[in-house]
């Protein structure tokens, strides 16, 4: 088995984008292109995975053909991946086993989502649908929903307070004000925070991410051919995923999310790391309550601690799902665009100094899918 | 690399199928299983992908994490992959290169579509939507229409007569009444075909194939294990796969899908086979002269003779997509179930003697996307 290496992501601004699809992806095709130290043709390369889940209801089918074609990527074996809001997380877990098989040298890992302007039907319809249908969606709990009753259950069983949920908006949202690709980038108070509306008791509206328009894209290279891009390749030394119940109820505890404890522990042992050695981790803080459960079943706090965890590790420099947007089939390869510019040291005013270990934990749903990516700058 | 074997493979009949979206994915895995020559457990697949276009509006987030769940795979990471008719192709495409990248020793792959009972937005709908968007089916141009155009041309150019096409459908009919999972299973004469009436010209409804509901189901293994399940593992020995641009005008020709013929180069390179070399082809005959096309671009006959081709290829001995029906993301995993049971000398009053390499050619669209199999009995 061969290695994989991201040696160029990019991504252009999460948010309310009015271009089309096709424009919005090119951006972020083109923003990796140059992103590639040494350069990249963009005839170099050879497959893409793309993740999406709905596409905004304009190219329901081919999506992927459709996007490769029009980011001047014409004939390219290209698919869509769709697993919820974890999609470009899995497809570039794919195109790193199609590198890792030796079959392809340079693959382009692509996730997209168009949220805003588009039809009510394609529009906040599609988020219900990746959680469970027939006990949650068709009673009336929404993503909120479900994840209020984490967090009220959390709260129960470890003291966790309304206000180490707004700390985790707050730190979000001032990381955002750092990067010039999130979709908010001015900070907020813990008084702020406390004060906005509630959408699902406990969470206020500062507790939940905004779905949004945006499109990421990541370049993995072989190891054969890895340096004539870089010097630097951001090594993918670790890949694991895990599905769960999509209902709640069939699942043993609120207060963990199984799927990623799994997908974790399978990243971390193929990679040889534990959470200790991780420096810089992007989660999928889609609620405040979220991030709180991330960074407990990742293992950098103990059960129950998540609500007070400060660090070492390093969480969302990015600005998070909560800050920099959630562009569903787009946030994993957004992810990975942070992992790759923290490791390569081209974070600007968010970089964590001697990032050598990173992560990206990308989930589906209420914890249906889940897929965690460590990363080691080589 | 490592090889991959199909081991088991099976589906539930295709057709109008009033059962529950999980029901039938369910049956199409439990005779998978029950195919595996010395028994599988479910708990032996460590891995899914599973391809689907719409899933018949029911789930349309998180679908393979539901289905693998429901089929009594629970926690099994799964995937969706997406590329309209040719999903469950490229689902087994992706399968197979994490198993020859050693990450995995067991794989499913499975293929879901209903097309039915579902509303009128999910129904036909989504058909139109995976070819071309803005030129095409803003415009009205079906699917009917768009091969209707690449029959008259290839009428124009080659001489192929209506009679021709007609044979295609009196031939995949005759295969189809041999097959107790097809959704036809009566012989049709070539008069009946011709007296058909016209859908899109030159085009009758007896050139059409039925868009369906069913499901399919394949399991892969390494060639670690693969003798663990079977003494006549069938190896999947080439895999191509190709896109091309969506809409039919920016193609130079309409009477060859480029797609094909690149993804059939690729598959032949890497099981280092000739055309010549192949005794069954299961290939993708939406329409009749779709059959015509593959079996030119596949390389069986010359370009302009596809439509006087009677062997030695014995193509769609499973009845094809024209008279298996053909549930969209479950036809390209249906295909592999009839390489299956060839090579493996199961396919009862279908079988054709002696048959040692197999092919499967499944399209996306109108050719937009292209994935290529060649398997060989171990």
């Amino acid at each position: 088995m061969t290695r994989a290496a991201i040696v160029g992501a990019g991504m252009g601004a999460f948010g309310v984008r009015p271009e089309s699809p096709k424009r919005l992806f090119a951006e972020a095709v083109a923003e990796a292109l140059a992103s590639v130290e040494k350069g990249m043709d963009a005839r170099d390369v050879q497959e893409a995975w793309v993740g999406s889940t709905a596409f905004g209801g304009w190219q329901l089918g081919n999506t992927a053909a459709y996007l490769v074609e029009q980011a001047g990527l014409p004939g390219v074996p290209a698919r869509r991946v769709e697993n919820a809001c974890a999609s470009s997380g899995f497809a570039l877990r794919d195109a790193a086993q199609a590198i890792r098989s030796g079959k392809v040298d340079v693959a382009l890992v692509g996730g997209f989502e168009k949220m805003n302007d588009v039809s009510g039907l394609h529009k906040r319809y599609w988020l219900g649908v990746s959680g469970d249908t027939a006990w949650e969606r068709m009673a009336g709990a929404t993503f909120p929903g479900v994840y209020a009753m984490m967090a009220a259950r959390h709260m129960h069983e470890f003291g966790t307070t309304r206000e180490d949920l707004a700390a985790v908006a707050v730190k979000n949202h001032a990381n955002g004000a750092k990067n010039p690709k999130a979709q908010f980038q001015k900070p907020i108070t813990l008084e702020k925070a406390l004060a906005s509306p509630v959408v699902a008791s406990p969470l206020t509206m500062l507790d939940c991410c905004s779905t949004t328009d945006g499109a990421a894209a990541v370049l993995l290279a072989s190891e054969r051919v890895a340096r004539r891009y870089t010097d630097t390749p951001v090594w993918v030394e670790g890949s694991g995923a895990a599905t769960d119940f999509l209902a709640v109820h069939d699942r043993p505890t609120l207060t963990t999310l199984e799927a990623t404890r799994r997908a974790a522990r399978e990243a971390y042992d193929e990679a040889r790391v534990q959470p200790r050695d991780v420096q810089v981790a992007e989660v999928h803080d889609c609620f405040t309550i979220a991030e709180v459960l991330a960074v407990e079943d990742l293992g950098f706090a103990e059960k129950g601690q998540g609500g007070r965890y400060r660090g070492p590790v390093r969480v969302n420099t990015s600005g998070g799902l909560k800050a920099k947007g959630h562009p569903l089939g787009a946030t994993g390869a957004g992810q990975a665009v942070e992992a790759f510019e923290q490791l390569q040291g081209h974070a600007g005013a968010r970089q964590v100094q001697g990032a050598e270990v990173a992560l990206t934990h990308n989930v589906g749903g209420s914890g249906a899918t889940c897929v965690v990516h460590v990363y080691r700058r080589g």
